[in-house]
């Protein structure tokens, strides 16, 4: 086991009403900003029980914060907080809403020159608004962790920071805000939530036979409750299995004493920002050609991941790693989720090309270890075709 | 699901040569009472890296805190603390050094007459001084939890308290300061961390699979790793695993959304208080007897146990559920600790009749729907002869 450092003072109110507590949890002489998106929140009911929960506070509200959400949209919402003094944050909404929250909360007190900075340089900041969230998607588990992706329009980028000033002081999770949402939300959840686990499980580091079995918890999770989400909608055990099960997916637990991986989001992120595919039909479609690449070296946690995940036992070698990738394929297929690049209309030989130069031209080296070089992404979403 | 919240902001610093961190984990203008048990901190280095981290930080000692902390030593710290205008605790040892230092915590600024009340209201305190934990030994969790149990020689009781006011702001987990231990404590600690998943997962509530999955993780690793401990007790990956499974299994965790049950610690406790046996060998002579009355209520879940962490596939109904009874009672003999009164030279008539009737005064109700009244505590009793 490596060393690790884990520090994770998010408070989770989990289950059905629990709104009715943002009251409490939202200082009383806050002045809240209200944030969201498209207004979802709105049909479902969500926004009402917001605003009912908060009573008498002082809140205005900024809407429009989009998929991928984009840093000229938070910048927006930077000056609208800077002009009402906002001095307390509320996402209310999916990973997205979150995310772009977690910017503008770095954003607001920054006095070193251009906000985009706080993205670009990699390095944390040392300052933030305080944020809570409500949650309304499982996916990303940004309301558990101090991670945020903001893409930028004018240069096509989509870029990861983190700080352990955005960790939301709070985080509301009614399982029951996620009966309305679209499938394809909910399939892009299960597979968001299923690569997470993986980049941080299906490593070769040194061993840490706890981490590897509450990853496979989590997998196994995933596994079992996605064709009932999908079937029975309604059912309030199953949405909370999958909501927590999301957040579990990345809240530092999993990933502490491990070796990482993450290439599959580092190529996931530059296929969504160049032809605009969600987030997790990135990951289903570059997770299985990673493995693959790297089979010799993932080899014996793709056996094992094999063995105890997928129950194959009358396997070994090479068959038994190549039907753990072939079911990992088949599962996101059977959310629907396609795996191949020529599904949504991309030419896999461009997408190859444009991604390993963009990459090139950033020095990129991926995986555990660095060890995908960009002509190695080239190889690898080759085989996405 | 059942809702909950969960909140544990405690920062663990794990891994070799973490205890240099101490000297930025605690504050510089601090005035720092360290406490400690015995003086085993002397033999094997802890206490010379602890002096050495601290550098040039104010600070004075308290040693002699016993296992099964008592009231009357914590009281004598908790004077000194006073008088030398304490206001950081850093404890260095095992779980009970550490619930000693939680009471002294809530007890140096306790201003409302005797503060054996903290313990003995069972209310949460609303103010302690603030502490952080160099842990020298797995067993408790209570490094990254709000817990701590405290005994009384006057009353011979033995005593739980919570408070959110008492986690520790961080806790420095070195696996190497575990090599020195006596193996009693090694498997005391193997013992009580089992039992700790047991009373969270062991139960009949609404059904949590991820939950129950987290928690069969924790069993099936110090199922793995118990023999290796005790033949290899060098061995820093074996070690590391020990202590980080220990943490997780009373950090709340596994616990979220769960009925829980803990009518073994009850009945372990007044054991203890009454015998003097360890906490884990009380507890490792409770718990299988305790599944054993109430296997009708707890069928399904011992039957589930049976299979996932005992791979027990070839059995089912009654013959399943005694099969995964008879293998923990083995795994805690294999561990030696014995699980029969009569091994610690205890008349099993006479302990239940005396522990049957301390709960009956109490008016106590034990367990999961708090089904296990005084009576069934003395069948039980009866039964572990």
């Amino acid at each position: 086991m490596k060393n690790f450092v884990y520090h994770n003072p998010v408070k989770i109110v989990f289950g059905k009403g629990s709104i009715a507590q943002l009251g409490s949890l939202v200082p009383a002489t806050a002045r809240v900003l209200i944030t969201y998106g498209g207004g979802s929140i709105k049909r479902n009911g969500v926004y009402d029980q917001v605003c009912r929960a908060l009573g008498s506070h002082r809140v205005c509200e900024f809407s429009g914060i989009e998929p991928n959400p984009r840093y000229e949209t938070c910048m927006r919402a930077v000056t609208l907080a800077r002009a009402e003094k906002t001095d307390f944050l509320l996402a209310v909404g999916g990973g997205s809403v979150l995310d772009g929250t977690k910017f503008i909360a770095a954003a607001i007190p920054y006095a070193s020159g251009d906000p985009w900075k706080i993205v670009s340089q990699g390095r944390p900041t040392a300052v933030a608004t305080p944020l809570g969230c409500v949650l309304t998607l499982p996916a990303t588990g940004s309301e558990m962790n101090g991670f945020a992706v903001i893409s930028r329009d004018s240069t096509q980028e989509k870029l990861a920071f983190a700080s352990p000033y955005i960790y939301p002081q709070f985080s509301i999770m009614d399982p029951e805000t996620t009966y309305s949402l679209p499938p394809r939300q909910v399939a892009n959840g299960i597979v968001d939530a299923f690569v997470h686990v993986a980049e941080q499980y299906l490593t070769s580091g040194p061993p840490a036979p706890l981490q590897d079995r509450q990853a496979e918890a989590i997998l196994a999770t995933l596994i079992e409750q996605a064709p009932k989400v999908l079937s029975q909608p309604q059912d309030y055990d199953t949405r909370a299995n999958l909501m927590w099960c999301a957040t579990q997916a990345l809240n530092g637990l999993i990933g502490c004493g491990m070796t990482q991986d993450w290439s599959t989001h580092m190529i996931g992120h530059e296929l969504t920002a160049l032809y605009g595919i969600d987030h997790a039909q990135s990951l289903a479609i570059v997770l299985p050609a990673v493995w693959r690449n790297r089979r010799s070296a993932k080899a014996a946690k793709l056996a094992q991941y094999g063995r105890r995940v997928w129950g194959l036992h009358d396997a070994d070698g090479d068959a038994l790693v190549e039907r753990a990738i072939a079911h990992t394929q088949e599962f996101f297929e059977a959310v629907s989720v396609p795996t191949r690049l020529s599904a949504y209309g991309i030419v896999a030989a461009e997408a190859a090309e444009k991604v390993s130069e963009r990459l090139r031209v950033r020095g990129a080296k991926l995986g555990e270890g660095e060890a995908i070089l960009p002509d190695q992404v080239r190889t690898i979403l080759e085989q996405c075709g």
